[in-house]
């Protein structure tokens, strides 16, 4: 809690400085920045992946530091209903061989492949550590924030918690965010990347909304896993006058409702605990 | 000669590997990827500032790291032809204190006034060294590359080499650059980041053509200032049948012409040696 804090207060002081501009539509605190050129809208994100700090070299291959690195920042344009179309990753060298260095490219290339977005290149350096900084620019016509999830929204998560291994590949969840905002009312969203209470939490205090968790939450290993980082499913919030929410039923997993600010944030037991990893 | 070569065949392996779609016009290996959003004609662009590899934390103050990290990404632009429009900033925390973030974060905005950009955030981590990847989005209607020299141009250069201390601040030739693109036939450019005699060699290769250095070359403590990195002059190749070249030659440093590749790279003395600083 006390390090959420932290986090939440180093957002305060960028959005205190930082004087974005006209063209920015959404500057600091949400999953990507929107801005304005011309007539396009654009998502901008960049996403640190750095040795000793979010991965260890013995636990992970090289292409999933790739893919990982690569997915975390399409999963956030993701939570914006956004496509990726841009991507460029600066790397910081550490100990890599240039053989590593390639394959840890090529997983940079096969992700373009996959996920449809332009290759850039980047920059690379010498560094003590591992790092790599995948940063690059997405498009979303209709952006969904976190700041504007509404009083009986129904709350949704796109898969089941704690499934996905630290050291596997990941899928993010670019597919079902389309889906999502073609068809019904998505008042917010944010992709799972430090655990579901805490990320859902995001979306209260953006939304100054409060929340009830209803049911059994889909967890895989138990309730560690609504703690755990690194699912990068999507939480989502559909307004309550959407047509079709029985088919989001079926395809996605009920977690819960929006309720006022003053309700706090609670399950059927009573308040719920706050934490998760972050960052600062 | 040899680490030179090493970053050239990086460049080459990006390029063999990098599919970077039909919305890229430029991709690996000029200052900036040069892509297409729509109508827009944009430009991206990364780029590393690392402790103990660009600079030591004894030797420049928190505003001039600030201030030298965006300027690069900045020149770049520049060297482009173009303006930039968002910058973000992924930061390695290392040994900063929160305050000393604060400073730094304050030295980006600082930049964002004065050269007319959007901050738009970026993210921070924990790091073992502290470091800082500036990438972002500029734009530029007629994007100058480094690859289009032809023969017969005059070579210039944007200001006195040597000249500005490391840990000085550094003014991007943001301003020069658009007054060269808009009122002369600009063929090729580049900024100096390793050094005048590699950079412009980078501008030889590229565009397949030779050089020979005329008269006194403008240094400021002497044949060393040729050599020199992060002096960020722009150097840039005006086409021979430009009119009111004369003025360029007032205004700027007249150093010579491009040659055909067959020429070589020459001064009146003979061949040119090739070194500088280069990052791998």
């Amino acid at each position: 809690m006390t390090i959420a804090m932290n986090e939440l207060q180093w957002v305060d002081f960028l959005k205190k400085h930082v004087n974005p501009g006209r063209n920015v539509v959404v500057g600091i605190g949400d999953d990507c920045a929107q801005v304005k050129v011309g007539k396009e809208k654009l998502l901008l994100k960049s996403d640190l992946f750095i040795e000793d700090v979010h991965f260890k070299r013995r636990d992970i291959s090289l292409f999933s530091i790739a893919n990982r690195a690569v997915g975390r920042v399409l999963s956030d344009f993701a939570a914006c209903g956004g496509v990726p179309l841009f991507l460029g990753v600066s790397i910081g060298i550490g100990s890599l061989s240039s053989s590593n260095l390639k394959q840890l490219l090529k997983g940079v290339v096969t992700c373009s492949k996959k996920y449809k977005f332009a290759f850039i290149g980047g920059d690379t350096a010498k560094s003590k550590k591992v790092f790599l900084d995948v940063w690059g620019v997405g498009r979303s016509d209709k952006c969904v924030l976190r700041s504007t999830a509404k009083v009986g929204d129904h709350i949704f998560i796109t898969g089941l918690l704690g499934k996905r291994p630290f050291n596997a590949s990941f899928v993010p969840r670019i597919k079902e965010a389309q889906f999502l905002v073609k068809n019904f009312k998505v008042n917010a969203m944010i992709d799972i990347s430090d655990g579901f209470i805490i990320d859902l939490y995001r979306i209260l205090q953006a939304s100054k909304k409060g929340a009830l968790l209803e049911g059994n939450l889909p967890v895989t290993n138990g309730k560690s896993d609504l703690y755990r980082g690194e699912d990068y499913e999507l939480i989502f919030t559909i307004d309550k006058s959407s047509k079709n929410i029985d088919v989001l039923r079926k395809r996605f997993h009920f977690v819960g409702r929006i309720k006022p600010n003053s309700f706090g944030y609670k399950n059927r037991r009573g308040d719920v605990k706050i934490n998760g990893y972050t960052h600062l």
